[in-house]
């Protein structure tokens, strides 16, 4: 199974600031984020992953309102540990393939070979605000975009070929021009001729990763992605999409083996059962009603619910109206019908665990739980998103790891240097290779 | 004095790469940058500086064609250095400020203030062809959007005043809400509307380094840098673009001593004149001639010189019709005809020192030409630009270093944990502090 964790400054949990064992200014402290990574690669996991945003919504869960960019600081982790990915979002919304090509390859030079990229389109509107009033994109045109920059960054990646740089010194030949490759894309959205001013990288190319579950999301993920990040909440549900993208992979002329399927998993773990409810109960009454409100409304795509009583139920609301993350705001509103849940409560489960899988209970349950999505088809690992941190992933390496490695479930070793290497995906032959077609 | 190390592949030579103790493939191995980075802070220099390019000439230049991104590695050099200044070249010409603005913030948190943003506009039209066909904009329109972009960029890291995360935990006071502040900038090029993601940063703002000559280089110095890198090949020249720059950031309201000028110096370093003059004879020997008429083409602008015969006198060229950094091709036109250089001689020279101030001579013979420019107000200091690395850079901290400490021209350990507490200049007052009039 391959594990990956999610840095999110004082944990997941919205209200994991308020909590005495949290460290208050996790979210810009490297000396924190240095030893999380360090913890994560103790405990052999497969990456790291660090999301992002482009703007900043003061009313809402304020562990990530501010934050390191993620370039600079994963340049910083690459020092600080020397096996375990590197993964970091980056938007197609508002940058150019060009840097975003330049950035992740550097990276990938600077760990030797454990660079990965999760793509994202960026949904929130108020960001368009920082970026010179660029009309907000609809959600099919944004994924259209992403599309298109995802296509053009691998090209720019592809831009030398392996060896291409013989720097014979005596003969005064840098590089072997017929290793080296202009892109010259002309498309909808970009004009971008290359060659990428990178040497191509350790791994071919850096990972690429995929969060989106939408149908537009699903559709660039089985084209392209090789972890997806999802949120199931159970089982069956999780099989469903394990199956549903590992057949539109192999529609893509893609093997099924080529794409590792992540969910994320929001473990409270607790020596006993009780312990383990407890921890969860002091998080949850950490929760402010005005933030836990705010987080529910931009889940739901900024619908307004300030005038609705807090211990009345949902009211009825059209997803399909909306900006929002379309998938994810159905799934709490799905959620919410089925358990008659109140605002108040529906506010709870969502600002509490975002959306994600909460599990509550003692390690050897965790691992069981793990153990039994993986066995039956449900994912191939997780992306685990502790609640507090450090404590919850100083947990989970502690106690949870060696269960699971007892078992055979999980690495006692990393395999291999780079990230691709230990997820078992192959390098990427680059498209001007063998005389390939592709040559544009 | 004030002292820089300008960091380039494997050397400023261009024929460098191909000196027999040369690091061939230095551009893109990390280890190497860092023992440089290592060796300059051991040399107490203020900074060190890495140029950037958006696109590659595969006619020139092998030895920066392919580079580090400056984010991923300075994030890096953060981690493997604990003193010295980490300079960046970022356009204005193809980026957005609050991508900028949250690079150069987040760097500065990652390395305990220690960020300078060498503030440039792209002036290659080739630049243009990998960011989707942007028309490529004219020298006086670029440092127009420049201007704009430094404003914009600046407003965004007064975003955050001093101590504005209270993260009160009893109370769930996250921040002071006084201290946020929205930009609500809406001008020419940008509308931003803030707040950055990054709290105030631990220099206050990260230091401005310019280094256009031009007339609106200068203009925007004088505006905003704090760090004026120039390429000055005599004295007197110097020191009137010294005195006239001084005289310029007065008018601008500012502190003469908040400027730093550091003029590039090209040193080739030997045990004896004769000993230096055969290191530097054996680089320019190493000149391929169409590498060096790429360069001095590419220096003018773009003029093609293949019709022209080598050892003839160059043509007439008119600057201002060329989309060239004007100030730097007049430089080198001027000199051609002063010294009546033949094209083959001008590309050695051009090629060979990128137009910078060429020294060949003793360790002491330096250390004598240093404090002579800095006493006759010439500059403050300088940007030292090694031909060939790493031994350049050895040669100089080494035996030019210890000469200069001795004579009491330059620092025997950092004053300070941050660039601006080593240069002496004061961090900026965040504009919204103390009910000043800024906001807007």
């Amino acid at each position: 199974m391959n594990l990956g964790v999610f840095l999110a400054g004082t944990g997941h949990h919205v209200a994991s600031w308020r909590h005495p064992r949290a460290q208050k200014d996790g979210s810009m402290n490297f000396n924190y984020f240095k030893e999380l990574a360090q913890t994560a690669e103790k405990g052999k996991f497969d990456l790291l992953f660090l999301a992002d945003s482009l703007s900043i919504n003061p009313k809402s869960h304020p562990n990530v309102m501010t934050r390191f960019e993620p370039f600079t600081i994963l340049g910083a982790l690459a020092q600080a540990t020397s096996k375990i990915g590197l993964v970091a979002t980056a938007s197609t919304t508002y940058s150019e393939p060009f840097h975003i090509a330049r950035q992740f390859a550097s990276l990938d030079h600077l760990s030797a070979g454990r660079a990965g990229w999760n793509v994202v389109t960026s949904s929130i509107p108020d960001t368009a605000k920082n970026f010179s009033g660029t009309e907000h994109l609809e959600h099919s045109l944004r994924y259209e975009r992403a599309d298109e920059f995802v296509d053009v960054v691998q090209g720019l990646w592809d831009s030398w070929e392996e060896e291409a740089f013989v720097r014979n010194q005596e003969a005064g030949v840098f590089f072997d021009s017929s290793k080296y490759h202009e892109l010259n894309h002309a498309g909808d959205y970009f004009q971008v001729r290359g060659p990428l001013n990178v040497e191509r990288t350790p791994q071919g190319q850096p990972v690429i990763v995929q969060a989106g579950s939408s149908k537009d999301g699903m559709a660039l993920a089985a084209k392209y992605a090789e972890i997806i990040f999802t949120a199931q909440n159970n089982k069956e549900a999780a099989q469903a999409f394990y199956a549903d993208i590992k057949k539109q992979v192999q529609e893509n002329g893609r093997k099924a083996d080529d794409v590792k399927i992540l969910p994320g998993i929001f473990p409270i773990i607790g020596a006993t059962e009780e312990e383990a409810n407890q921890k969860y109960q002091e998080l949850q009454d950490l929760i402010q009603p005005e933030v836990g409100l705010s987080i529910l409304s931009t889940a739901l795509g900024g619908f307004d619910l300030s005038g609705y009583p807090l211990d009345g139920p949902l009211p009825e609301i059209d997803v399909e109206q909306s900006n929002a993350v379309k998938s994810r705001a159905q799934l709490i509103i799905d959620m919410a019908k089925r358990d008659e849940l109140t605002i108040r409560q529906l506010y709870q489960y969502v600002a509490g665990s975002r959306g994600h899988h909460i599990f509550v209970g003692t390690p050897t349950q965790l691992a069981d739980k793990l153990e039994e999505w993986f066995k039956d088809g449900a994912c191939d690992g997780f992306n685990v998103m502790p609640p507090l941190l450090p404590e919850g992933l100083d947990q989970f390496v502690n106690d949870v790891v060696p269960i699971l490695q007892e078992r055979g479930l999980f690495r006692k070793e990393y395999q291999a240097p780079t990230l691709r290497g230990n997820l078992g995906i192959d390098e990427p032959l680059n498209r001007y290779t063998n005389g390939s077609d592709h040559e544009s």
